[in-house]
């Protein structure tokens, strides 16, 4: 616990002191004020969070954390449990989605055990891209008991944090948050109904893709693990523990840490949410150094950013997770940095400003 | 009208054959079917369109086309005509909007003259980045005449398609529009309300950012240059002539040349938006050729997309031109032919498929 309260303790309201002078460089540039939207609004963020007028972004960190969840004895899930560390194998050998659009858009992957119901054994896992920060194989089916036990879920917390601190000596500009364990939807949704209060069947989604019958289902095992376990959306250490997952549990380590050491954190998709959540309410002033990736096609995950009054950036009917979104995201983050950084002012180029002013 | 004859001539019904075989392919990938959304979808459409199963994008080319509208004598933006032809110069330096974006995903930007009302001369000029092909030294003020002659009209478009060809002996496996033109959105405007017939309020926006009163005297100067002109929305070369621009003309031919030769043409704002709509009306089948960037602020874009069908990508507040929404939106279509292209397949990653179907 202690880990999880220094952390804490570092984080900072956003600076909002260079805000003034970002605007004017921006308004400086050769394009009408204004006209590049959301990407100007990325580069301020990006300087008021790192406090640099020229954020970094050549090291762009993307944490795929894994995590196995008890509730699937209970059929929540389209796919089998031993796809979790399958895909673990997948994400260390590069064959994988986020493997491909990090790549894409020059980001490095972290891939992570969290809590993955089995060993992973591999000689390859010797790769400087995978973590074993497993704090136990899997949770327990929380339609029968809590998922985990509270130490566990400080635990999950700190080990996310460990993983970033470790990889910030190789350096961090920017993280992005991405996730994978089967079963993880149903865990994210039990989260956002504890904390935002809305109906359960407004927040549960299809996941990989379940039918009519496995939807049904799914929504009536959150409901009986809520009213079992009765998290207390006061305390989000006994919402992790009761309802969560280890690896919901280490991105919201990353959250924490990123934010604790001024370096953006862009979150994923409905499961990345979830993780905000928990860290959000461990300390609120979290929110302003996150950016929302996109909009998942998961129906909860509209919810769960306007609770914390985030902008999804993209909304191109994503749900595979792993950090996908965050990784189309982050390319961005980098184009409204570079704007800023790269592009000439009307001074330089010799053009003329606007003119309505004076007639 | 010749070329523009034998390109329109060229231009195939979009071909279906390999869209089973593709989708059989994405759903073979290590993800839950239909999971990276509208990614999969661009890279089912790269494919349709090259008929190429691993569609090349290595050759990124963004067109910036420039021309001056003689409207802005009715002080219809907020900008002075002077800044286009420096705007053109910017382009060429490389300190533009454009040429971060296009840098950022790694395409190359192609800035042509179409009919800037200055000439063009610098040393500079002579690279390989910038082409001559005015027609006229600007348009006319059509609240007083016809834009341009037909003759002009037409050498536009065919100078857009001369453009284009000229820039296939350098590769060109995607392109994407952009425009300059102190004025355009005016013309832009003009040509939606003929082709939508939508009440020009609605298709009518701040452009780069004007006054109340200018919004409301560009209104009027946009009826009553319809009104003078009455361009007749079944003959494109019509309303090309008499409220167009020859920058969007030029667009015109790029686009029927990208259709003509099978090579997917991201389309940027509501400038490129009118070009879309002058060459759909000369040959509807180019819309499956088009990928919609991105949603303007100007608001008349919404109602050009969806008279076409088109759904844009991203809706980032932009409103700057030039291509800027064309790079991001080069960079996702990149992304999606790289998910089909570079990902490991179920087999290949020895992961368990789907199971629900089995219980």
């Amino acid at each position: 616990m202690q880990k999880l309260k220094e952390i804490i303790s570092k984080i900072e309201k956003l600076d909002h002191s260079l805000a003034e002078e970002t605007q004017k460089r921006l308004d400086n540039l050769t394009k009408p004020q204004g006209s590049l939207g959301r990407l100007e609004e990325l580069a301020k963020r990006a300087v008021e969070i790192t406090g640099n007028v020229n954020p970094p972004i050549k090291n762009k960190v993307i944490f795929t954390m894994a995590g196995d969840h008890g509730i699937v004895e209970e059929g929540v899930s389209a796919f089998p449990q031993e796809v979790t560390p399958q895909m673990i194998y997948n994400f260390i050998e590069g064959g994988a989605g986020i493997n491909v659009l990090a790549g894409h858009v020059g980001a490095r992957v972290v891939v992570v055990d969290m809590g993955v119901a089995a060993k992973i054994q591999n000689p390859k896992c010797k790769r400087q891209n995978f973590k074993d920060k497993k704090v136990n194989f899997g949770t327990k089916n929380m339609a029968k008991a809590a998922a985990m036990t509270r130490e566990e879920a400080v635990k999950s917390i700190e080990n996310g944090i460990e993983v970033f601190e470790e990889e910030l000596v190789n350096g961090i500009d920017i993280a992005g948050t991405g996730d994978m364990g089967i079963g993880n939807t149903t865990a994210s949704s039990a989260i956002a109904a504890c904390f935002t209060g809305k109906p359960v069947e407004d927040l549960t989604g299809r996941g990989t893709g379940i039918s009519e019958e496995t939807f049904l289902n799914k929504i009536s095992v959150i409901k009986k693990a809520l009213k079992l376990n009765r998290p207390n959306p006061k305390d989000a250490i006994d919402v992790l523990s009761k309802v969560g997952g280890f690896e919901i549990g280490g991105l919201a380590g990353v959250i924490l840490s990123g934010a604790s050491h001024r370096i953006p954190v862009v979150i994923d998709g409905f499961i990345s949410g979830a993780s905000a959540l928990i860290a959000y309410h461990l300390e609120p002033k979290i929110k302003d150094y996150l950016i929302a990736a996109h909009c998942s096609v998961e129906q909860g995950h509209k919810i769960v950013l306007d609770y914390m009054g985030l902008k999804p950036l993209l909304d191109l009917d994503l749900r595979l997770g792993e950090g996908t979104g965050s990784a189309l995201a982050i390319s961005l983050v980098e184009a409204g940095i570079k704007i800023m950084t790269e592009m000439a002012t009307f001074q330089d180029a010799g053009v003329s400003e606007k003119v309505e002013s004076r007639k």
